[in-house]
């Protein structure tokens, strides 16, 4: 019997007619005899009325609490999935992240997953077509309820497939993935194959598709990665490993993200030591960061790199603790950046990118503030409100 | 350290502000020293939310799934209360009914608790000053999530006093148990003790202060039970043993149950078994029914019972299947009728009160259709129009 993984996101779920039109599609799926395992996402807008209402009792809940809040969120989605498959005669089962024995480690809000019990799975089957599993949650060795944090669904969907060991199909709002956002430059190509590594550098820096996590997890396991519309007809875009790509454009993609703060320490006396503790605060908060430059001249150490606007909080606590110890640190946290960039497997091969990129920036006056690159992209800190500008341009230069 | 266990139901709970002024209370009691277990339902209307949506859906939904959806309502209620007391800095543990290890069996939607881990509660108030359960919930053998039925919280609240040996407060709408619902007879008057037995006489004949499972409980465990006004100073009623009551009236109170069915069943030809097998799938789809009567004449078999308007559905489709069985079976269900019940501990010992309720009613032209009686009891199935006034009628007679 054929076993799937599909994952529907929040917006795919928003209210109960299009649960009932995926019902259906799910109905056909299992006509033709697959066997489905799906996972769902918090409807709609269900997550932001949890926070508010909990912005309404503190700024500093609990996470622990709100890690337990967040998760009725997914609950009530595999409930109507389950009772609206139940209801067509499909025989369906909802488990939340416990009972599907998604185990996690880390910080309550932003845990990973580390195991899955997967025997479950077969004996559910044997009365079953479809198995709904509750994304985005788990429960940690205590028995505590937690979440995986953004993009925590895509997460429960891969890590299910690479259990299960088969493909993953994750529905989301647009076609695939294009090489840039078709609301900023409406000529964007959609491309039918693209490689993890590619992926990960969209993701990673911003597009906004996928998380970076959970192209990781595939890459790791082997999975293939199907990404396309929810219900349409259109073709989406397969994920899989380089060497099934044949020919490679130096570019294939432009990412922007924006809501990025850009944070630059200087301290004239302490260096390795400061280092260390700056890193080691950043890792227990759970916050990550990006575009790490560091500079040491004449004993005088200085750090960049960039962050989410919406860790900004924690982090000028995170340095208000380390100035107490270091009392010549000078921190500057300046939001409203955005990153750009270009990226391209097949980069590695190709010369000259790098400059194409700063000429086109510099003729069109647009200022960038820190560059890093990798293999296969080049990243510029530019002004938030010069991004859209930025990404038509790039995607113009480049033929994308 | 003096330990109790606390339960505040859906409309003491109903928004934020009033959960902040709950978790205002438990801090003046623990700041006092006290370890609470505390039980709470759905905020205000979401069970009623959460089943309108499922109405969208379809008429008949898989229990199952139904249990797994309404378990939501409780998991969001323990969350916000424990936000909100960590935030006040009285250190706070919400567990869902399956952290909680309340062990269910039975019917997905109207599960029986089997059994509770209480060593999880000593080594949760080592840390903790407050564990805050999700009432109405538990989980089965298999694992699947379960709710407790009508009343279910109070039973949680109860169970958990039980399982922890301690007395159990359960807060309402009210102040304490009255001689009849003051809505209808302003002049009814509280009582500071009443017995378990005319307590769950009370309850059981729709005074609807607390279900009588929870009463039964209490009373098989000797835990004592107080009833009062969700943070009111006014005192409320303790239900305790029936010896620690030392002067009894004969009636104590006068409880109206509407929204009753009252079915009747005729078979010529058919005894035993076929009342065997009325009351063996009564049983399976745990439907309660109530007052009881059947006679026998030249053959022909007669039973009456009342039964909740609300299970008519399911009795229908019991006596749909049944018919299939005994051809002759003619079945009479009516809807729209109440049951009018006098009760007092006291009545065992008097003589003459079953006479003096008929007396009453034929006076004043209200017809009764079914009557039945208990040592502490008498019950009269009347129109539900002529429940109010009966309640005044029966009050004044007997000085309530």
């Amino acid at each position: 019997m054929k076993r799937s993984v599909l994952k529907f996101g929040g917006s795919s779920v928003s209210d109960l007619s299009k649960i009932k039109e995926i019902a259906l599609y799910l109905k056909e799926r299992t006509d033709q005899g697959e066997e489905l395992v799906v996972v769902v996402s918090a409807m709609g807008k269900t997550t932001d009325d949890l926070l508010r209402n909990v912005g309404q009792i503190t700024s500093k809940p609990n996470d622990q609490d709100l890690a337990m809040l967040l998760t009725t969120g997914e609950q009530q989605t595999i409930s109507y999935l389950s009772i609206t498959l139940n209801d067509l005669a499909v025989k369906a089962k909802p488990l939340t992240g416990y009972q599907a024995g998604i185990e996690t480690i880390g910080h309550h809000l932003k845990s990973k997953i580390s195991s899955i019990k997967t025997d479950l799975f077969d004996q559910l089957f044997e009365t079953n077509r479809v198995v709904i599993v509750a994304g985005f949650q788990g429960f940690n060795k205590e028995g505590e309820l937690t979440t995986l944090g953004r993009g925590g669904s895509d997460t429960t969907a891969v890590a299910l497939a690479a259990a299960l060991k088969t493909t993953c199909e994750i529905y989301i709002d647009v076609t695939g993935v294009y090489s840039t956002d078709p609301r900023i430059f409406p000529k964007a190509k959609r491309w039918d194959k693209i490689s993890y590594e590619e992926m990960m550098e969209m993701s990673a820096l911003g597009a906004g598709v996928l998380e970076t996590r959970s192209v990781e997890l595939a890459n790791n396991n082997g999975i293939k990665l199907y990404l396309a519309k929810t219900l349409s007809k259109e073709k989406g875009t397969w994920i899989v490993p380089n060497e099934q790509i044949l020919e490679h454009k130096a570019v294939t993609g432009v990412a922007l993200d924006k809501n990025m703060a850009h944070v630059t320490l200087t301290d004239p006396s302490n260096g390795a030591q400061l280092l260390n503790d700056i890193f080691v605060e950043l890792e227990k908060e759970e916050i990550n960061i990006d575009m790490i430059s560091q500079i040491r001249n004449q004993d005088v150490m200085q750090l960049s790199f960039t962050a989410k606007d919406s860790d900004e909080r924690q982090l000028v606590q995170i340095f208000d603790q380390l100035k107490g110890h270091y009392h010549d640190l000078t921190v500057s946290i300046v939001d409203h950046y955005a990153k750009i960039s270009v990226i391209g497997a097949g980069m590695r091969d190709m010369s000259g990118v790098a400059s194409q990129i700063f000429r086109t920036l510099i003729e069109s006056d647009i200022t960038y503030y820190q560059v890093t690159t990798s293999e296969i992209s080049v990243s510029c800190v530019i002004d938030e409100t010069n991004g859209e500008k930025a990404t038509k341009l790039l995607c113009e230069k480049f033929d994308l």
